[in-house]
């Protein structure tokens, strides 16, 4: 950030009286320009035994497998957020069931949010951001060709719950890939 | 918005190629302003029978009561910015224990997620965004002088929760508070 958005002047890095971390302030205006993370809000859309996966047709990680899964808008929910991105990914049609995995990942500045759902039918095609979709087995999941870590853990815990059969909100801090 | 903070010079509102959402856009440099909702987090800290409310120092909602939260920054977890506002506002030593509720504010373009945990000792005094710091039994909370509806859903499932000796996540949006 170089200059302020409210009034186009410079802006300079320093900490504001009451707080205590620098921020970006107008030389000009004096008003605050805080940056706070987002949330990557998603789902497992779940039919029969299969799980619905995207290979992914935009950077970062063109070509590995992913949940459909996206930025959060502002003026809608967390789950509003998850539905929305199975629709722009896949065009499925799902019903949440369970908020399931909460990841911060600070070194991103994102916190995934992820829900257990219900794929509503088998009515589904690659979104402008995929280049294909398709139903997964347990034993055909891609796990060297997924895109994001996040999506590893997820899937991980998502069989693990399963095959003991109960399903336990999980969340933790979640690494840079190497 | 009024200027892009890259180059200083106006933005306009469009929908860019391949979104389906206005956008602030650089008319100079093009670059995309995403606007996205930001983080609260905060806690439930418990000691025996008693919780921890903070009297608020600031607008909004001065003089009223809360549970420590505040905004999520970046390059921390939700379970450290949580930790943190229990010292920032209480000055207060805890342990969280579990991730219990999760509420989206559509018109405040916020999403609240509060914790329960351990107040560790009763070392506690307000920090400069509280008037005053102090332990409740339930039947003292003061209901009508809570600070936002998330603190009311929250307090009241607390209780509802430990009566009935299972705390389960709950998740769901918040409407304005009239």
């Amino acid at each position: 950030m170089k200059f302020c958005n409210q009034c186009g002047q410079s802006v300079s890095q320093r900490i504001p009286e009451g707080d205590n971390l620098p921020r970006y302030v107008c030389d000009q205006c004096q008003t605050i320009h805080y940056q706070n993370p987002n949330i990557v809000a998603g789902s497992i859309p779940v039919i029969g035994d299969k799980i619905l996966l995207c290979k992914r047709a935009i950077e970062p990680r063109y070509g590995l497998w992913t949940l459909p899964a996206g930025y959060m808008e502002n003026n809608e929910t967390v789950e509003q957020a998850a539905i929305r991105e199975s629709q722009e990914e896949a065009n499925a049609n799902i019903e949440l069931e369970q908020l399931y995995t909460v990841f911060s990942l600070p070194h991103a500045n994102q916190v995934y949010m992820m829900y257990r759902a219900r794929l509503l039918d088998e009515d589904f095609s690659p979104g402008i951001e995929s280049l294909e979709v398709r139903l997964f087995d347990e034993n055909e999941i891609p796990w060297d060709k997924l895109a994001f870590s996040t999506i590893y853990y997820t899937l991980k815990y998502f069989f693990e719950d399963r095959a003991r059969g109960d399903f336990l909100l999980r969340s933790h801090p979640v690494e840079k890939m190497t």
